[in-house]
């Protein structure tokens, strides 16, 4: 069972401004062979199909709590995805009808590289790549193969990172660096748990190969404070109380990766503290959430009033 | 956020043998146009892209509490889909090598429908559906309009109940069964709320339609007991704080259906009690968790002394 | 069996300039979820796999009726499309060989958005959504159940709406307006009588839900011509004999939905008058239909003459 | 514009058994790359993108009503697959609710090839080929260079042939057969048009390489009849008015390919007189067109006579 | 550029009896994600996009080479699928017309797998998996990056090897086995080689955790004789003159792994000596290579002497 | 088998701009359905599926030996994108690492057409079209029978050439339309050799058709050179020993087209001299080949030296 809470894993800045662009290349992270939509559905699949579960506790429970994680990382580039494509709010903006639709309001619509992404969706964020290419079960590696899916993780993170850090170089507004810097410092944490519960069967030290690529996360500013505050040695169990087990891989005197701040691996209850959604502005003129949706506000308050 | 429980949301009876193809029928409902995993993608990402949130609250709360429960369903039909493929389980059967891999031993699966779901998942659940087609973005409606969203779940949900009538209808194992009387019940509360969610905006009692197909529940022996302990009146808010106010639309006064035992709709906080998730036995021969796994068992039972 | 008359539904102007990119948005009406390759899908293989067709006889023949006003919005749209990668036409433009192709005569391709739609099609429609992505059967609903499938028509009706308002949002030149003016008071047509068809069944008024999105008719200028005319109140029977019945549906006393111009509905025999397919002129520097291409339009002088 | 005709363009005898493995291979020559949807698909986006037509009248003339015969055959084709999936009619089958759906009435489904054929079409036809996939644009060729489309459209009407030949080897139940033999003869008229068509502008008497592959039609019992009543010589121009240029290619003293029965081509106005088509029964377990279908025959009958 | 040698690089048994299920098996190791369309899609389109070869030689060889290898392992799954499709050779089969077509010669292939293999491929192998899916781009991996590309690599090929054993253990024929047991010790050699190459790059003896899954190919009869000749040791060059520089990482003193037959491992000139293309039969009553082909042949013969 | 050469059929020149969407249109002729993809897995197949190869040795040399050249083109039009995203050599480029990567240095990626070719491939090379569609299986047609599948090459050949001048009057950049011109060249001797090969079958002389579209290979600047060489005569072998028998079909005194400069067909040994592969530079601030890829280069310079 899956439980919700209404906030985000971090706090994401508002936009400078509407950039369709920006928006479509976020989606890449989220939609792409290599974005979160993948390691979700890879994590959540061998979760669910994980063989002798109870004799192998400690690596189910490492890939279970992931998965959870990742339904979090799902919607932190959702939301960035959204934000981009809407701009910072304007007061008013969601209110009335947005004018004349009959004069063309969005042309500029006309020239975004996934124009579906207006015409359909209304700026949100949807599970496709950067060229609007749907995420599929080509993506999902669930073999029951305990040290295959391992090694597939490991090389799924590693490919993740690298994406990250080329969408990074792209973007110039706050709203989607933060969403790569963030996701940078716990893609290298899923990396490093893949690679260390590798080494606990194979006895390879895979995790000496990291970084994957070969750049640090200091090199990144939209990293260090999460750096600072020991993001990157910290795995959250994301659960109230379950998959303790993992941190026999995520722990155990295990140190941080020598490239970044030093410290002791460890696995903590529950889940960051995250931060607020943000609560992106309707578009009359764009019927989202509806043409002049003053009625609908008005309902909404009185079922409000009747839930209290 | 989302938070993970190591339960499934009821508990699944353990299968009667082995039936490929059976598990493969159930994969129309986990990644099929009309499965789990298109009510889970709608609703996701609607809940993410989702305008004027505070404005709208409770229809924000509705549709991002039926995504956490959507989440589990998934889990459910997973589940099931595996031990349909596993069989019943045998003792030992997870240790050793599994015999003689020379010998052919899994001749029987060269027939099966899903030759992939064997060689490529050992048995294991995948996005896709029952003939094997990826899950993809064309299930996912995200428009951001608000009634168009609300109309498009509740015909998802509809649809989806006719699909699950139909594969329950050819399945004639407990586990599959099982699977499919839950969904019925928690699926035809889902069409309930969106009902409820467009009666209140648009005026107009769409509920009255239900149910579609025109069969009650009643007619189904593994529906009443859910119906029974009032599942079809519940909504969970499955969160620890959130998303309360969509009690003003699951509740308020609303009742069961008329062909449904009868009494008022509730809001729960939480979610249900749950059951046990299977320990799907391992099996040796097909490298599932490993091919004589037994010094895998002892690292992962070294790993769970030292978590604890 | 169909029947093929040479002549548009209604009749499109001609464009004002060339321009691909508005024709990519175009295409989201031809080949996107919502577009009319899926609504014409639906209807066709809902009307060949219609059960008990002698005894549901109205609703069998509204369905089979619109499918076939669906193919001539099909191929409306594409003649949008068509024409507006075409831009107006040039006197003796389909003249000669063009000039000299070695001078990258069609560089502004390179950076249109969908540069297939050039290099394969010479700028003709496709069954593609705005994206380029195919239309296929996961935009097909077709399950035999009468009340899901008027559902999910209803329901596709309302989205396909949506999607047209926002095309149109986005273009501004007239070849592409008339084209959603036009199928925006056709498709309401579409949606309200799936309405009736369902209250029919049902008894829930659902009509009272429209339109989807909350926005009039008579706040498109577009439209204006075609509600004067009655288009609003009228459904063709698209037929020389067949499809009366469906006005126990449509007809029986009903009327035009209250935001629109007031009247009766009624069953109109045979089609409207349409309006003429534009005679696209020739690229024969993009070998459309050739290369210097007087020689073929030679052999198709006489092939006419020995036809007459 | 398109009208449509309640009629099928030949008639089919009724199943002897119901065979959803035949329906599903029959579904080869309706989704797959040479099946019914790709001649029209083809046909229909080239007649639509056509250049010049005016100057090329004749040519045009000939896509555009083929276009129109298309449509019939993807009917054609769809009536059959529902056939053979449903059956011989059973007296009374599609009254009451079909008896109990919980002892797994549809059991046999399990093992079928396309298990969604039944659990979501309830064994409707889908524009999907025999391993059912869709359907997409790959198998859509408009180029917009009239050679080249011609080449094209020669080449896919003798692959349709082969793949008409494979599938009619594998059929034994009168009702696919039936299909197959007529679909043959009418691929053939296709096949040859589409040489003359290409004869006429290059000189290249390619209509002598004619039957691809070769078996002369003579072969197949069931298209006996078919040659008998002259139907290999016949383009039927499937519209009122329009298309009638196109006997300039198919006419204009052209005679039937040598090894089928002798005689002049010739353009017939209108349509064949065609055959009933078949009132497929209801499977009221299956909820098709619904549970229990009664009141909503009366509904029909109510609304039938309202009609009148 | 790219040679090609009418040879196959093993010698493949004749089928013993002809079993489409089992073809389709073998698919899976054909257009399946760990396939050899995919080992070849993702090394080619690697060494395409190599960056800084020159000063990367030893790698970009490995790369290179390995390429070639790759197609000729993809026409060894070829000829086996196609081998099993056909069946044992019969004398005088690929002549006259091969009977009655009316009589359903190919009812039996009414009810295989994948229907489409025979109604469209006459047995021959395609670019699918198991289920018919198609190969596609998701399937490659080529991120520019050498690490990335490497470490994807050496998954794809532990990955393969799972596939290979599990599709071992579903076949009996040894025209499928064979296919098995050469590609098992070929994949083996890949996953070392480019454990080999990370580890000169990283330092991390990732070579260590092999055979990914840990069974050895000791297990395998029809590996042994491979293992007998070395071939677990040995790269080929698969070019005239290039690629020697791979022995930097395939040789300089790296032994065989330890489970296997020990030595050094060595880069060899050229190719394996390879065994004879089976002759495949046609059968002219399915069209192939025609019906009736006599004369065809008779044609080939004066053209094949003609080119003497 | 394979065998791999290290160098291009032809040199392309370096680009004199990077130029991404020249790069993506190119691509229509790598992975789209008239591109070098489909060529190569057409004609892969088919020769691998062919049946009767003894006794139609020159058909099957024939597309034996075309499959090998394709290979080469598929090389060729990878080097072209890859040059094309590239652009001009910059000395020292791929030292050090590239700079600031927080600084957005890629920013100007975010507009381009395919942004997943930057971020996912470096701007390497895929089997995807200009719209980024991926190459699929529908892309091939290998029936087994002679005359249809010769039939499709010759259309394909055709549809190919036609794809192929549309993208070159696209192209301003000397390295894309030197690819053009090279493959406008061969691609004719392809559709030439299919024509022959299908008049031996048949007796139609469908080579006088040629060239399709209707402009010869004169008009075409970058041709020229290949045309004075002689290289629309002549088909190579690919091979050191095999595929001699299709000089059965080209040669025996057939000659070259008539547009193009006279001269007997020939079959040549071995391959053309063909050209160098470019060295591309590595982009080290997008982690190709690796950031600051110093410590990579020495140790393959050590194993190189080890390798001699």
């Amino acid at each position: 069972m899956f439980l919700r809470v209404d906030k985000l894993q971090t706090e994401i800045p508002a936009p400078k401004k509407a950039d369709p662009n920006a928006a479509a290349a976020l989606q890449e992270l989220l939609g792409g062979k290599y974005g979160e939509m993948s390691t979700l559905g890879n994590y959540m699949f061998q979760s669910f199909n994980f063989r002798s579960k109870s004799k192998l506790r400690p690596f189910y429970s490492l890939v279970a709590a992931i998965t959870a994680e990742e339904l979090g990382h799902v919607e932190l580039v959702s939301n960035g995805v959204a934000m981009l494509n809407n701009g910072p709010d304007k007061e008013g903006a969601d209110e009335g009808d947005g004018g004349d639709i009959s004069g063309a309001p969005f042309e500029a619509m006309k020239d975004i590289r996934s124009f579906a992404s207006f015409a359909s969706g209304a700026g949100g964020a949807l599970p496709v790549n950067s060229n609007s290419m749907s995420w599929n079960v080509d993506m999902v590696t669930t073999t029951g193969n305990v040290v295959m899916d391992l090694l597939h993780n490991f090389h799924l993170e590693c490919g993740a990172r690298l994406h990250k850090l080329r969408v990074y170089e792209t973007l110039t507004d706050p709203t989607g660096r933060e969403v790569c810097g963030y996701l940078l410092v716990r893609g290298s944490v899923h990396a490093h748990a893949y690679a260390l519960a590798l080494k606990n069967i194979t006895g390879v030290d895979i995790e000496k190969m990291l970084p994957v690529p070969n750049i640090p996360l200091g090199n990144i500013p939209e990293c260090q404070k999460y750096l600072a505050e020991g993001s990157h040695r910290r795995l959250y169990r994301f659960s109230p109380n379950d998959y303790k087990e993992m941190s026999g891989i995520w722990g155990n005197g295990e140190m941080a990766l020598p490239g970044d701040p030093p410290g002791e691996l460890e696995v903590v209850d529950g889940m960051p503290e995250g931060g607020k959604i943000h609560d992106l502005t309707g578009i009359p003129s764009a019927f989202a959430p509806n043409y002049a949706p003053e009625e609908m506000f008005e309902i909404a308050t009185k079922l409000y009033k009747a839930s209290r």
